[in-house]
Parts: C-alpha cells; structure tokens; sequence
C-alpha cells in the first residue's frame, strides 16, 4: 500500500554475501571514541574505560511485529534501530554502537535491504550511533531483523527497574497510546486497499498517530535533562509492551505497588479522537496498546519541585507499600492493572 | 531422525512471554565480575575497565544453516553459542557474556526451547560465559537463533584480520573438513529415513565428522596458550567458511597474498575415509567446507621455533608480498584460492 515499489532490482545471491557487507557499510563513519574498530572484523572492538557498558538486542519479525504491507522498508529500519536505542535510555544511558542481523528471503532484492540500510543509518546520524557489526544471512520466508545496542552510562547513574520506592512519584515522558491508534488506522486502510486497490488512503486526518507508529522516536534528551536537573530516578524502564505491563514491571522487581490516575495519563487530542472513531476507550490504547518508546520513571518526592513546570514529564501517579498495582478512574474506581500488552507469542 | 520426540508439550501462548523468559532464566549463575546486571533489565550492564570490549552476533535460520530433521535442539543451542564464543577467540580475547534472540513458531513447544536453552546454558557452563539477556518471540514459520557474544581482550593483545605481513607463516589449529562431511552423511541418512522410516542409520563409523558438525568446539586454549608461548599472531580469524575464504580475507585486508601446500593441511584420517566415500576431494572439504571453527593465523617468522613441537599448530604456508593467494598441489600445480564458501544468500 505504502510501500515504494522499487522498479530496479539486483539479486542478491549474485552479489554474494561479502559483496553484500561490502555495498551495504562502505558508507559508514565512527562517531565515538570508544568505537575503536568496526565492521569487517570478527568482532567489534569498544573501549569504555571508567563508564559501565549496556548491551540489548530486540528481534524484530515480519508478520508478527510489522506487517511490509503498511510499512515502509526505510521506516523499518529506523524504527528497529529506534526501539533499541530505547532500552538503553531505560537505564539512563547512551546508546554508542549498534550491530545488526538481518535474515532475508530471496523475493528481496538489494535495493530493499538498502533501504532498511538506510533507515538505520539515519537513525545512527541523528541518534550518533557507530554501526559497528552485524550478520546478513536469507531466510526461508519474510524477514527477521535483529539489531544488538550497545551503550554507556556513569556507573552511579545507572537506573535499573528494581529500585522504586514507596511514596515514590511516577513519572511519564510525551503520550501514551499513539503509536497502538496509528497501528489500527494502517490496518484499516490496508484492509481498504486489499478489497479495492482503487483506493487512494487519506492519511492526513491520523498524520501524528501514524508517525508514533512507522517513525518512533526514543527519548534521547531524557538521560542528559534529568542530569542538569540533578534528578537519579529510583527505576526507569521504556515503554514499549504498555503502561501497565511497564508498571507492573516496575512494582514487582521493586517490591512494591502503585496507583496511577486516569485522568493523569497524558495523551494526544489525536489519539482520543481516533479511539473514539474506533470505539475503544483511549486509556486502553494508553494502557495496553504499547510501542510508545516513552519511558517511566519512579522519582523521590523530594524532586518534583524539579520537573513540575517542565513539559516533557508528567507525574501520574505514585509508588505504594501495599504489592496491589491499581488504576483510579475518574468516578474513582479501582481497577487493578493487568499486563495485557503485546505478547507476540500468543499469536 | 535424530531428534529426542519428548512426549510432553506445553504450550507456549499459554506461558505468556514474561512467563517463558522466567522459565528460561530462572537457574541461571552469573561467573564473571564483569557481569553486573544480566536478565531482566531494559540492558545488561557490563563493566570492562582496563580491557577493551569485543561485540559480535551471528544469526542462525532454520532451513538454511540447520535441518531440524537431523539436528538435535540441544545441540543447536550449543553449536549457537560456539559458533559466537569462536569470533571472540578469533580476536584474541575471551568470551564474557551472551545474549539470545530467538524467534519460533507455534509448532515448537515449551519443552523444544527449554532443550536450545540446555545447551546453550551447556556451552557457557563450559566456557565461562555468563547468559545476561536476549529477546524471545514468535516467527510465522521456522526457528531462528541470534546469539550476541560480548568479550574481553587486552589491548595490545588484539588481533585483527589486517596484520599479516610477507614472509609471516600461515598457522592453523587443528583440523579441518570434518564438519562438512559430517554435514553430508546426515544429509544422506536423513534421505534414507525418508525413503524409509524403518531405516536405523549406523553413525559409528562417521563418529568424529559427525561430532564435529553437531557439536563443535570453539578453541578456547588457544589465545591463553599464546600468551604462554610469548605470541603475538599478526593476524587472526576463525574458519567459519572454510580456509580459501578466511585466507582471502586475511590477505585482502592486509594487503598481501599467500601460498598454502596442499599436504601441510591438517585432514582427519575419518575425514579421508568418507570424502572418498562420497567421492569428493578432502582437499574440497578443507578448504570450502566450512563451519570447523578452528583458528587460522598469521605469525612471524622469528615466532617458529615456540610452535614447532605443539601439536595444537600446524604450518601451512606463508605470506607473500604480491597480492594473489594460491593452493601449491603435491604435483606442484598452482591453483588460486577463491571464496567458494558457505554463501547462505545464494539458496
């Protein structure tokens, strides 16, 4: 549907799989001091001397978390290197050096994996990232995309998910629920275009929705923002599976519970609008819909003074003693939370 | 053929993927004081200090690097985590720490991923290396296995591919070709399965070839021995894709060429035997059979003396000034090396 449809194709079994490495990192430049070697070896070679190093790979699988009928293959390519960058702003770190495996059949040509290339690529430039490494490999149908992230942080800024208190705050980046909405709109129209490839989709109404779905942005000021603001959060971790998954995630490797209130979750008027257009609730979307790359923080109390003025956060509700993990509605209900997000195994 | 049927099948939707990464992880011992975090965060967290750090991944398709009709699950786990552990040796350095993505369709059961986990947990029980992460989710078709290996390694102790200078001798460990022909007798028994499920193949004859396919060892004595041996190599790969390959690789990195002798290849008599049964040259096997993950390296000529009597090290050849790389036959013909090595793209 929205795929550019490359006329010019170059079978890749003839260039071969050195040629391939070959036309696929000529490009490449290092950014980072700590890169000291790499694509071309047998491993990349890093130096972080006194700074902790992250490391996390997420696979990224056609038909289970894209579907190449809606999703553009530059897109693609941001995007998983986008939802890897991620992780390491989780832990309050910088994303340095990224390596990438790709499994391909052969109905792709070269120029399709040069535009997943691409995307990844511009992901690095903005995000100043080294591509250091990687795999290229065929498959046996579809495509399977396998970026690993490396990163750095200062050993007494690390945040991991464990360390949230009780009265803790809980605190969210940007809107929740976007990215879930504009997977439905892609779906819906692509449903359109497969009953009548007439069918011209007027994308415009859904242009924020769909953006938070095909180009996500990880939320690389954060780690730097809580630094000149002097705030350590007690634990972070990104969004990626829904809010309430991430909470849950939070409150039992914390041992502790929390309460979040409805009416304080932020969420785009777009988002609201397009749920409505669906008839589903938006905080369900918020909730449950995932693939926001936000991310969620527990601080002290004693550090709101810190962010409340500032717009990038949101305080949405705090850290309990008691285990239970709950939602207040508006009407005051309590609802406990569930972690219904995405679970590709289900399928 | 080969394959253990476990009667007993849970399902994985069922688990739930929070739940799965659970089960996988729960028995698992950090080893290295380099480990700080490993599962369950956004990112492992690592800490290298006064070495420099090594990254690589390699990715695994059912159907293009294994059958599952003859490759036991547990074995496919080990041989992944090996096939990893070998780029790192191939470095000079030491394995660390592992990370694994896996994709799997429905057809596969719990039981199946807790037997890929048994060997992998194997592989790093046995070389040291500690599990810290990965990512597991669904495929719509087949396994896919994509380890990320991170190490270690001193610095003045690296060794790239790049180094070779004239005159250096060619150096391998061990021996080479089995792997490959222990590829194609599975492939033949499995064919006579086919033909006929009654069929119960005898395997002892082909013992080694066969271990060496399904079990393979990367060659974790070998930088240690080095450092023993006051050797620098100047260039280093692991034979992933057969020696014509990694020679090639070695000598257009560094800017020079190579003569290797035909008779100073290292070939198990087993391997002799059975590229004579299929009717194919061990000397074929050798050089583009591939997956034996065995060390080739270059060393100086003034280093000789301190492997002459080490059984671990046979020399092969030498590095020339001019820039082709050639096979000597023992009738003294000159045959020049190509890449025809695993290419899993041209399928």
């Amino acid at each position: 549907m929205l795929q550019d449809k490359n006329p010019h194709r170059t079978d890749i079994g003839k260039l071969g799989e050195f040629g391939l490495i070959e036309t696929l990192t000529k490009d490449i430049e290092i950014k980072n001091p700590s890169t000291i070697k790499g694509v071309g070896d047998d491993a990349a070679v890093l130096e972080f001397k006194d700074m902790e190093t992250l490391v996390s790979t997420d696979l990224l699988v056609e038909g289970v978390h894209f579907d190449l009928a809606y999703f553009p293959l530059k897109h693609l390519g941001y995007k998983a290197a986008i939802v890897n960058f991620s992780d390491i702003y989780a832990m309050n770190g910088t994303p340095t050096q990224l390596l990438v495996a790709l499994a391909l059949s052969n109905r792709f040509p070269l120029e399709a994996i040069e535009e997943i290339y691409e995307g990844i690529k511009l992901a690095c430039r903005i995000y100043n990232v080294d591509l250091v490494g990687g795999d290229t490999t065929s498959s046996r149908s579809g495509l399977i995309l396998n970026p690993t992230i490396v990163g750095a942080v200062e050993k007494e800024k690390i945040t991991y998910r464990s360390g949230a208190e009780p009265n803790d705050l809980i605190v969210v980046t940007g809107d929740l629920g976007a990215a879930y909405m504009g997977l439905l709109v892609l779906q819906r129209e692509n449903e359109t275009f497969k009953a009548n490839p007439q069918h011209q989709p007027d994308l415009s109404p859904y242009a924020y929705v769909v953006e938070r779905q095909l180009k996500p942005e990880a939320r690389k000021e954060i780690p730097p923002l809580l630094k000149e603001l002097d705030i350590q959060p007690t634990a972070m971790i990104d969004i990626s599976d829904g809010l309430s998954s991430e909470i849950l995630h939070i409150t039992k490797q914390s041992g502790v519970g929390a309460r979040i209130y409805a009416e304080k979750i932020p969420i785009d008027p777009q988002t609201v609008l397009t749920a409505d257009e669906f008839h589903i609730s938006e905080l369900t979307a918020a909730l449950n819909g995932g693939e926001d790359y936000e991310l969620l923080m527990t601080i002290s109390q004693k550090d709101y003074e810190k962010i409340q003025h500032r717009k990038e956060f949101a305080v949405i509700g705090h850290i309990t003693e008691d285990k239970g993990a709950y939602l207040i509605t508006q009407d005051n209900q309590k609802i406990e939370l569930k972690a219904q997000g995405w679970n590709a195994l289900k399928k």
